[in-house]
């Protein structure tokens, strides 16, 4: 029922359980190039699967008051967005995304990550935002770089991915920052 | 961040941890009137038992697919849609609803409820929606009847308020019957 | 062990895990008239199944103070009467109750049911005692109508069973019209 | 509703949420002399400490399928006698009890305690029954002794109260052995 | 990483979930004699039901600060020594214990449980430290008898285990005889 | 009962509930010191949030494998190490501790810490391990520093201390690493 709208064919929804199809179809759809980024991806094999995730991430969300949404594209799911568990004592939270085979390279996730970006800073006035890629992984460093996150750190093999462990670039975005660029 | 417009100043937004506040103070300013009709207002008298009431509508949601949401009128909190909890297995669900002071007669609420309506039957496919009002409670009763639900029945003394146990006017629409008037 | 005598060869027995073979036989004994008018039927194929129902049913009882009897006629299980949960805060509740094979038609139920009604009015000092019959089950609503209760409406497809949605008759009792009537 | 008759004058009752008045009650009034032997007595000291013992009483009967009674006597609370959890695994239960002021040394807990153990070994079909006692109460010790049990051991300093640790004498009944005695 | 020396070849550990595998290992080897004196040992036939053990074993230690640790012998698991959960009103605990294939006779259970009951009666300072053995356990009765616990008594047919009920021989040690026996 | 010996009056233990008192005397003995450098010092004003804080971490210890010790200086506890939660996926952890007043100094946490390195590396087999220290704190930096792990970078306002946002220096020690240096 509820979006947000990023252009006149792009919006985001926030993820419910109307969206288990779509989305597990978008990750079938998209399989090989996710799964050298995504540690989830070769286990997640059935909609059951894909059942768990979205019941998980909306009791996450009613618990912490994160929140995760779909990107739809000519109302078809894109993508995934969200907010990883928020951390209230030191306000500040991670952001992680993906986009589904055929929708890189639009600037879809771009325009999606500065939504959720503004939103946790003014709106949830957190303190610092965190955008984790892996260093190998261009097109998801483009998303925090084009923004004008600062590169803090390089934590080396943090992730075992089907290629072995990958090292992790850490971009952050600090609230007094981001009134500045935005 | 999302939204669900019902025109050019109203939209309907999902119920969060953000609104805790304005709904508090919504719940406040309209504390006389509300109190006639909604067992909990009197019982809702600082600003935790909104944290608790909007923290459980969340945990409901994540687990039933329910859903609650707020009407903002020029970004004002105006009143409170939602479903109770989907009885998947018979396919139907209740929809309760009211307005703080000030919002009424201004058809914001027949707006919502029309989108409710439209979601259940056509979204999440629902053989029916019901809508239960105090038989004395003519504005309420004024909604289903202006969307043309059906009055099926009379239940004697249903509900215990501050002025005594009221009747409960029941209103139901089935899906085929929305499909022709819409 | 407990018991509540209804006539010479007919007592009530409050549910416990020992009754789940006797019930998961009645059951089976007569799943082709029951499943007409109980949607939990078809679904109950192993004796796990009653199990979890027993289990359930004393979990709420413990819970929210709800009762579920089995009704026993010379000594064999004959059917199932039971509270819905009690709401405490409305003071009303619903009874559901069903026989086996070869146990209807005297009287049985009624005597039951006088019991159940006798016992949430009088003694839990409820307001209201509520009864829900698909209204084509004839034999069912007439135990309501014998005790004096009221048609209150007709609540329309309200339930999915086998032969597809079916209407419910909502019968009700209020306290005072009890005293007068007993 | 449901009843055991031990005599004409008395009976059992499952415990239940309606219990916790008279319940309370009796404690108040036999607080002198329950305190020597119940641990529970002196941290009982208001109303809320009873329904909470009722409550999780009532959990443990659903989860276990062990069991609390109340003794009534011409409609009077007049103590307690229950099973503690079962032991499916080996088939055995414990049972405790006690009497409110003034309902002493007149048979009634003997007649409730050998309905307990009645029904535990021949409806349970449980293979033992074990009844601990303070070494010094002789009037509790009485009743397994009354009804044949076998004294097995003196478990030293096995529990705590006012007056400091008790010795427990252990009594056992077996399965076999009641068959015969009975 | 943690542990106690019992001499220069022995250590007891507290039992962590890296020990799964060892200590299925030695269940397995030690079956035949096992499953005559311990309950669980026939329906531990996967090592997953040694994962839950430990996890049941970790988790009670979190909630009751009861403790569950291995014997190790030249680096090898001998056996496993533990209090069951512990009564911290009435200040008392037993004690369990068993030995693999190969570790019988050595004196490496008395040694073991000698350090359990010091550090009970002295370092948690309980009031009574409880042992049962089976009857016929003679092996197993060594133990209380060779550190001056007193046999209190016979419980008779306690326990089914595969060769039919045992009788439970009860010892007992008080923390005012240990101080002047250690 | 249990301990890892670190030299001859220096030891770890797996941190129990009898530590409760011990723990909390410490931190309110080096209060104005933690507070500079540990979010949780000032809201820990009473020995119940210290009862807390051991029940969770023993807790998370049953859960997920983790571990908390106290260092223990001539049977006195000069402080605390800890691994967070691991994360089995990714085989990594992170290393907390510090030490309570008039500890500093001597090599202590040095000495504790390349236990807890050691054993997460080669015993739990994991693939990294991290440590995290403000940017400020030059005392706790010096320890990752000693033991040869790598900076890897500066995460800028990270932790809300009661100076304000600190950075975080973040370290790491890959396991191919650590079997070189140790």
């Amino acid at each position: 029922m509820f979006t947000y709208a990023l252009d006149e064919r792009t919006v985001l929804r926030p993820l419910t359980k109307e969206h288990v199809q779509p989305l597990f179809e978008l990750i079938e759809m998209s399989r090989d190039r996710l799964r050298q980024w995504l540690p989830w991806v070769d286990s997640t094999t059935e909609i059951s699967h894909t059942e768990q995730f979205v019941q998980s991430a909306l009791k996450q969300a009613a618990e912490n008051g994160s929140l995760t949404a779909g990107i739809w594209m000519d109302n078809e799911l894109a993508g995934i967005i969200s907010y990883h568990e928020i951390n209230w004592t030191h306000r500040s939270v991670s952001i992680g995304y993906w986009l589904g085979h055929g929708y890189e390279g639009q600037g879809l996730m771009t325009s999606a990550c500065r939504v959720f970006v503004e939103y946790a800073l003014m709106e949830l006035d957190l303190h610092r935002v965190e955008i984790r890629c892996a260093t190998t992984n261009r097109r998801s460093r483009g998303i925090p770089e084009r923004m004008g996150f600062v590169l803090e750190g390089i934590i080396r093999e943090a992730e075992l991915l089907p290629d072995g462990y990958m090292n992790h670039a850490v971009y952050g975005m600090l609230q007094k920052e981001w009134k500045q660029l935005r």
